[in-house]
């Protein structure tokens, strides 16, 4: 995939086309929420399921300005969030895997950067690891995201003033021969303020100049819990993003980048009732930016997009044709990652038969095994022979047609575990049609001072190309 | 489903949120085309496949304005053609199957009705037939689109100028026991210059008062054939829309409304190929539209919008996980529709073995069966099983696991054909999650005057709204 081609309208100056030339005034504070894995199918299941279940919408997708951008990487039609994150951060398209770095390996300059340059704060928070692929792109210049230890030491050269939310992938560089300890503990050395409980989060104040701050609970893979499993103990993404802002602000302004990076996870697992949950967490971040703008009505400009679609959510099932119930995602208790280990005593009891593994379905999900057939969330017989062959799969004891029915039933997850969420998500009207990325264009939004220049089509680049025209001195 | 709650930013009045209160200048020419089942999907796949194979960009997608509509109906997060057409035409949300009217059933006025009322000519074409939905949504009031008869005679209370694209569904009135006979007698009779060969259509002249324009040969239903299966001697909605504008154009403009009505039946057959020629052929005659708006650049109006996405189609598959190969749907040189009769003497054939048929496949979708296992077009044991046993399926020799799976698995549609297709769809690396419309929102793309109005989110009935207060006299 290369460039998209223009020739048709060469030559336009119609506004909302010509974004490069045109003079912008720059903002005081920043804002750039990025939702990995999220394009409008995740956008638009979740305001109908608050429509449905809080009488309320969803704040993202009432922003006064709204678009869509292209996400295709120098490489391929579909991207991974390297490329994507590199195309958002640095305004170039680069290969997939590729962090701040074009096609060719040239180093690029991220908006923080940028706005660090021009003396404002700069803040990069994300609920997954903060080296993860796309916090890293905003300070990393690596050609691959899999050197996770090196992109974490490029923390130290970026400058930048917070760190936030998950902790490091191959924090202690186990993987790279030349490993100079533990990430945190060098930060500590360097000078950082470096908090991993709650207590630590909460007494952080602008005088600690430089912060990294951990979730005091990890989910998997080192990030921060799923809002759906979170508990009063935990640290969400809007409280992050406050404190993002009380640490940050200060008379230059800052640039905070707020990625909800496991709105991806669950959707690469089709996992819909936990999408939907961070879909809402990243929103709640969202409301706290915009309440912070209502105090810098002048001054401030808030961006929400999203680095490529996945999963393939469709609104709409084969099974329930023009039917639609986003209300039973309510049912739904628990994501994935938490109903794995609760199941995993099922799985590995050889005497455990489906019928033992049916009241942890009913608890966790609402599943109805008996009592009226007609209850929207009773399993009928055509579901309850889905789960029971999973469940035979989910042992070993399993047999497929052929070992590509496996890959598209449930691409290396757990048969059982996929088979329980796709009922879940089916029973609601929704389908699935991957456990990798799509080249569905995302949605890209924005509230505040300059806003207007982010709505119509563009491409992910473009996001950046902008914001860096707007983070410098005024 | 009720309408999008805004209760966070009421009283919001950034440019693009106030649509009702905003005084516009009218246009003399406006055209709105109307992709059935047309959303991004159909759109970005239909970009990438022109990119890869003939180096060239779809206008709608470049297009300076861009933006997204919702598609909600009155009574179903997922809506149908008559509740969405109605919203689009008429500004009002409706139930369901409902045309011309509201909710409660009370009469409502189209933009071409206003536009009439103000002295434009008006020409309504598509390529299904006159009195399917979407058209019907024009000019007819009617609680049910199934009376099909009725909504016909309906043309004739219209006054509009033009009709032009398919013939009538139910023409006769067969099934209305009050019917007058045969339409196109009836609108000769009333006047109307009704052609129904090619030699007829090119010699409709401007004195031609009121014409009915009837696709010389039919696809199936009463409906043009699709862009995949046309010949010369067909009539091709880019040349229904320069007939239109030679037809129509007078010192008071003209309101011209082209639906590609056939996107939406190819979606809810799963079949990608054609859906990306239909797309074509809607992008050639908005083409056609957009050299005349050359002509009078401050005088034109081009509005392009889907009324439902449908099939829920994704930019990515399961089984070739990040992988793209959309160009190879330039192997598929059919629709199903001209597919099925092919097939059907060896579906009605009992001595016919899956191997008879094999040829008949490498003819019409490149598919090899032997050879090169590595060739993008080999037929893969899994795939060869598949196909297989949906012959025997087809011929009504197959089982099934469970009706559900016969359901999810075809739809309603015959098995052979719909695997044929899935393969083809799946090698492209393209699927499908549903036979029936997604509640994903549609693209909605302007371009000329006023063209600034119709970016942004919006909802379906703002497009009818909006136009309403433009197709006035100026």
């Amino acid at each position: 995939m290369k460039k998209m081609l223009c020739s048709v309208l060469a030559g336009l100056s119609v506004a909302g086309v010509a974004w490069a030339a045109e003079d912008v005034a720059p903002v005081k504070y920043v804002f750039l929420f990025i939702g990995d894995g999220m394009s409008m199918p995740q956008r638009m299941v979740t305001q109908e399921y608050l429509n449905l279940t809080e009488k309320r919408g969803l704040l993202i997708n009432e922003l006064p300005s709204q678009g869509f951008s292209t996400t295709f990487a120098a490489d391929q039609f579909i991207t991974d969030s390297a490329a994507s994150g590199t195309a958002i951060a640095c305004g170039s398209k680069t290969n997939c895997g590729a962090l701040g770095v074009d096609a060719n390996g040239n180093r690029l300059e991220s908006i923080a950067t940028v706005a660090k340059k021009n003396d404002k704060k700069v803040g990069i928070l994300s609920s997954v690891t903060l080296n993860h692929a796309t916090p890293a792109a905003f300070y990393s210049h690596n050609v691959s995201r899999s050197n996770l230890y090196d992109i974490a030491l490029e923390v130290f050269d970026s400058n930048f003033d917070l760190f936030a939310g998950g902790t490091f992938g191959d924090i202690n560089g186990k993987n790279n021969p030349n490993t100079k300890g533990n990430i945190l503990d060098l930060a500590r050395e360097k000078g950082y303020t470096v908090t991993t409980d709650k207590a630590g989060f909460d007494a952080l104040a602008p005088s600690d100049k430089k912060v990294i701050a951990v979730t005091p609970r990890f989910g998997e893979a080192g990030s921060m819990p799923y809002s759906i499993d979170m508990n009063d103990a935990d640290i969400t993404l809007a409280q992050f993003t406050q404190k993002a802002i009380d640490l940050l602000d200060n008379e230059n302004g800052f640039f905070i980048m707020v990625e909800g990076g496991k709105i991806d996870w669950m959707c690469h697992a089709n996992d819909a009732g936990t999408t939907v949950h961070e879909v809402i967490g990243l929103d709640d971040a969202v409301r706290v930016a915009y309440n912070f703008a209502q105090q810098h009505p002048d001054d401030t400009l808030i961006v929400v997009t999203g680095d490529h679609e996945t999963g393939g959510l469709t609104l709409g099932f084969s099974g329930t044709g023009y039917q639609s119930f986003i209300e039973r995602l309510k049912n739904q208790k628990i994501s994935m990652i938490e109903f794995l280990p609760l199941y995993s005593k099922f799985k590995n009891d050889a005497k455990a038969t489906f019928d033992d593994v049916k009241p942890l379905l009913t608890e966790q999900f609402g599943f109805k095994f008996d009592g009226d057939a007609k209850d929207p969330m009773f399993i009928n017989e055509y579901e309850a022979k889905k789960l029971s062959e999973a469940f035979s799969r989910s042992r070993g004891n399993g047999t497929y047609s052929a070992n590509e029915d496996k890959l598209i039933l449930y691409g290396g997850y757990d048969p059982f575990a996929m088979t329980v969420y796709e009922i879940m998500a089916n029973k609601s009207g929704l389908a699935w049609n991957t456990f990798a990325h799509t080249a569905l264009p995302v949605a890209t939004s924005a509230y505040g001072k300059n806003a207007e220049k982010f709505g119509n089509m563009s491409d992910n680049t473009d996001i950046a190309k902008r914001l860096k025209t707007m983070v410098v001195k005024p």
